[in-house]
C-alpha cells in the first residue's frame, strides 16, 4: 500500500528591524521557501516581517504556530541585546528559558572555556526543552520549539544550517512548476487563460507575470501543481493558446 | 507655534504566489519602506506576504487597516484571472466594485478604443469610490481605498508611481539612522552595547548586525531615532566603546 502523503504548509516569520526599515534586502524568504518545497514538499503559505519587539514576537509565533503546520523564524538569536527571539518564544508558550545543556557544551567546546564570555553564553539560552538545529558555520545552534524552527538572520549561516532541520519535518507533496514564457501582453491572453485556470482549478494554480527581456515585453505563465500529469495537460493547453494567437515563445 | 508632528506607521501587504513560492525575489519591501521613511517620515511596522486567495486578502487588509495608519498592497491589479486585489478590497469593506470612471477614461485614451479589450478594461475595475494613483509607465492606475494604497507588483512600474501616493499621506517624523562599522565580534561588545541601549531606550533604537567585508568579520551598529541630537550622543558613546576596546573602525 502506498503511504498517503498530504499537503504540508509553513509560515516564515522574519524578526528584524533591519529588514523592516529597508536597510537590508531580505534573502531568506526565497531561500527557505524554495528549500522547503524542493527538499520537503512543504509550501510556504504566509510570511510576516516584524520588529525586534517582545510582544510582537509572542503574538506572531502563537498565531502562526496555530494556523500552519510549521513556522520558521529568522533573526534575533545572536549575543546582543536586540536578540530576543529565544526568550520571547519561551514566554509565548510558558516554557522555562535558560541554558540548554547541549547548546552550552557545543559553544564551550567551540570557543574554549577562556573565550566563552557572557555574550557567547547567551546563545546557549533558549527554551530548555528545545531540540537543536546544528550550525556547521559558527557553532551557535538554532532550535525547535513545538512546531517552530528558529534560525539566525545571516543568510550564509542560515543556508549552512537548513539541511539540519530536515529530520524534524514531516514531508508533504512537492509542488512542481512549469513555466511558459510568451512574447505577448497579459490582456491579449487573459480571457482564454482564465478559462484554462477554471477548467483545472482543483489541481493546478496558474499565475501570470509580466517580464521585460531581450528588449521586449512578455508574460511568464507559471503553472504549479502536486500532479505532474495535470501540469503537462495545462502546458499543452497553453501551447495551443500560443499557437492560436500566433504568439512567439521565449525558450530559456 | 511649531506644528506638532507625530509618529506615523504603515504596513506592507505583498499579494502574490510568486513571492511566497520563492520563484521571485521580492524587491518592493525595501523600496517602499525606504521611500516611506525618507520622503514621508512614515515607518513600516509590519510586512505580510500572502497568496492570491480572496479570503486571505480580505482578512489581511481588514486586519492591517485597523492596526496601522496606512497599508500598502502590491500585486494583483493586472488584467489576468489571478489579479483579484481590487475585488477583494471592495468586498472587505462592502464597497461597490465596478468601472471607475476616471480610470476607464485614462485607459481608453492610452490604448485607443479599438485596442481597449476586456482584459484591459478589467484594470479600470476597482472600488468605485477609490482615489487614483497615477501610473506614468503603463497607464493602469493604482488606487486608494480608505487607508489602503494598492500598487502593482512589477517593481519598475511601482517605483515610477510611488511619488503619486504622497498627496494622500500625512507626514510623520523621519527616522534618521547612523551606522558604525566595527571590526570585532558581537559577543565582544554585547554587554556594553546593552548598557548604552538601556541608557537611551526611550529615544534611540540600536541594532547590531554581523558583516563579512574585506575578508574580515565585523559588526554594523545601526542607531535609529527621530532625534538627531540623541543619535549623535549615542554615536559618541559607541566611538568611546570602540576606543576602550581597541576596535578598528571600517570607514565606508
Amino acid at each position: 500500500m502506498k503511504k498517503k502523503i498530504k499537503k504540508v504548509n509553513a509560515a516564515i516569520l522574519i524578526i528584524g528591524n533591519e529588514i523592516l526599515s529597508g536597510r537590508t534586502q531580505d534573502k531568506n524568504i526565497a531561500f527557505i521557501s524554495n528549500w522547503l518545497n524542493i527538499k520537503c514538499g512543504i509550501s510556504v503559505n504566509e510570511v510576516r516581517i516584524i520588529p525586534d519587539v517582545e510582544k510582537r514576537i509572542i503574538h506572531n509565533v502563537k498565531d502562526l504556530s496555530k494556523k500552519f503546520n510549521y513556522v520558521f523564524t529568522t533573526g534575533g538569536i545572536g549575543p546582543t541585546h536586540d536578540d530576543i527571539t529565544a526568550k520571547s518564544i519561551a514566554k509565548a508558550f510558558k516554557l522555562k528559558y535558560g541554558y540548554h545543556n547541549e547548546a552550552y557544551t557545543i559553544l564551550q567546546n567551540y570557543y574554549g572555556i577562556k573565550k566563552f564570555n557572557d555574550g557567547r553564553k547567551k546563545m546557549a539560552k533558549m527554551p530548555t526543552v528545545a531540540k537543536l538545529i546544528y550550525n556547521p558555520s559558527s557553532a551557535a545552534p538554532g532550535f525547535v520549539t513545538k512546531n517552530i524552527f528558529s534560525l539566525p538572520g545571516v543568510p550564509s549561516i542560515l543556508n549552512s544550517m537548513i539541511d539540519n532541520c530536515k529530520k524534524y519535518l514531516i514531508k508533504g507533496l512537492k509542488v512542481q512548476s512549469k513555466t511558459l514564457n510568451l512574447f505577448t501582453v497579459e490582456s491579449n491572453i487573459s480571457k482564454k487563460l482564465a478559462a484554462i485556470q477554471n477548467k483545472y482549478k482543483k489541481t493546478v494554480e496558474i499565475g501570470s507575470y509580466p517580464f521585460f527581456r531581450l528588449g521586449k515585453i512578455g508574460v511568464s505563465i507559471v503553472s504549479r501543481s502536486t500532479s505532474n500529469k495535470q501540469l503537462n495537460k495545462v502546458y499543452k493547453e497553453l501551447l495551443k493558446l500560443a499557437k492560436l494567437k500566433k504568439i512567439k515563445i521565449l525558450n530559456i
